[in-house]
């Protein structure tokens, strides 16, 4: 038995909320471990009606879990407005976030599931970090370059080898290096998270068709076949460059554990396309289990009882299954 | 009643003539306008044990039609082995398309599908068009700038504005004049050869989140959202530059009648993704209808009764009815 999830609830005057208690609402329905929301306790309170109880240990949520929605309530997020989001939103959130990853990193939690930032409202408050996962790697003591963001729906696990950068760049920034690095944490994230004994991966060509043997670019030929050997020395199982267009469709998703993509939307363009309502965002590389919904805040709909909560569910469930396969791996 | 539709057979080792076999013997169940193979008939029988018939003149193949495929037979194409290409098949895959062109320009054939050719092959012979979409289009007195490929599935319409090229080149071939003439091509294509009186176009952000405000890439500024304005001012509906990874999930989908891509890969992905088995692609902005199953000759499993007839059945399905609307217009 795990000890209890955290679940940071992201923005306040975001969806976090509201999908944190639908979840909840579910949890006999798709089987919830038991978990808790860290957050303003009033951002929950004005997008819903159902029971919730503030705990201030989280070992007090697992008894509590099946009557009301346990919520470590933190400090006051000033006047909340779902779909108005505010500085005062944005240092809740971070707060948030910052006692969920201590309560994970101590064991007191089972693991962290992250809602939804603003991240516009964050670096207005002094946040420096390009996002969530960054704040979370460092606090755990890992450099950013041994994390993964991998990208897993139902049926399709991608993870991209470049993230939030122009498209133009991409090609400078992949490396060799870049590629064995994130290849390396990934095979080992697929075995630790998703006990996985021999994964099987799976990386996309840069150019069309792969390049058709440089007639279309060189990427390929340079780097990623590089990059290809100096791991299957190694033992991994990896294939590849696939020319990127054929390699998602079900025989041939079939085919591999994992696709590593060479920039942002290679990966999240298939991904989004099959699972956009129950894709999670898994780090690997990290010494605690960390998911998040594959969703933004979506202030367009905040407190309009319009969000759904299938990514969040998800999110719960992976890193409950994950940090049961790490304790049992000890 | 549209005239018998020409269906070139591609390259005589590849899996074009079984296909087109293939889609004969479905004729019935799918519904299928008259239509008669062009290439080498023995090609056909290689491969399938079904009724065919030789013709010399379109117009006998509407009445053979229903008992036996027939084919306009033309040179020998040397010793035919399938799934091991040469230069004679090469020659014959050429005289074939070059056929089917002038009948369908000449009336004879009511539309043009055009089975999967070796350009490595047909290279070697000579061929210096990139591939048969500018073939047909010389042939057709358009140049390559004013046609567009399009690929068509059932739930999902896709243009790449620039095809086969190294990624790293797309920035530099983007501007606003090919956008805006890729976009008035695939209007008004989609009026004549889909019957779509206002058709709703979306443009794909080049970069990741389409660029977030020139954070990431300024591609979306300087050249995406000026000529959505232009096309704006012209009567076009179409938005964007709208995120690419969000743009292809099937709630997306429904507000767009095609996307608008920035790179062969963001097109084919999602597309192929969706519709690996029964995608077709069509040539937008020639005089003639002219579609194609959307693979290529698959040499390794030709000859051995492996291939799928979707794409060709769409292809031909698709092409009859376009055809139909456009004698329908005048």
């Amino acid at each position: 038995m795990i000890a209890p999830i955290a679940v940071s609830m992201g923005d306040p005057a975001g969806i976090g909320p509201e999908t944190v208690a639908k979840a909840w609402a579910q949890r006999h329905a798709q089987g919830l471990a038991p978990f808790f929301a860290v957050g303003d306790v009033r951002a929950i309170e004005k997008v819903w009606d159902g029971p919730v109880e503030r705990v201030s240990d989280p070992a007090d949520a697992a008894a509590l879990f099946d009557t009301a929605l346990p919520v470590l309530s933190i400090q006051d997020a000033g006047d909340i407005v779902p779909g108005q989001p505010d500085v005062d939103g944005a240092r809740c959130a971070l707060h948030a976030l910052e006692l969920a990853v201590g309560l994970t990193r101590s064991g007191a939690a089972g693991a962290l599931v992250t809602g939804p930032v603003s991240k516009a409202q964050l670096y207005q408050i002094g946040f420096t970090d390009p996002g969530q996962t960054e704040f979370v790697a460092e606090r755990c003591g890992i450099s950013r370059e041994n994390t993964v963001m991998m990208l897993a729906g139902p049926s399709l696990r991608v993870v991209p080898i470049t993230t939030h950068v122009a498209l133009a760049s991409v090609a400078e920034m992949l490396s060799i290096e870049l590629i064995v690095a994130k290849a390396r944490v990934t095979a080992r994230g697929l075995t630790k998270n998703f006990g996985i004994e021999h994964p099987r991966l799976a990386l996309a060509g840069f150019n069309p068709h792969a390049g058709e043997q440089g007639a279309m670019g060189r990427e390929e030929i340079d780097i990623l076949r590089p990059a290809i050997e100096e791991l299957r020395a190694e033992g991994i199982d990896i294939v590849g460059p696939l020319p990127a267009d054929t390699m998602f469709h079900p025989r041939a998703r079939a085919r591999f554990d994992v696709a590593l993509c060479c920039y942002h939307d290679q990966a999240l363009i298939p991904l989004k396309t099959l699972h956009f309502d129950d894709g999670v965002n898994i780090t690997l590389g990290l010494p605690i289990v960390r998911t998040s919904p594959d969703h933004g805040t979506a202030f367009d709909i905040a407190g309009r009882n319009l969000a759904e909560a299938g990514a969040t569910i998800a999110a719960i469930q992976l890193a409950a299954s994950a940090a049961a396969r790490r304790a049992a791996l000890g």
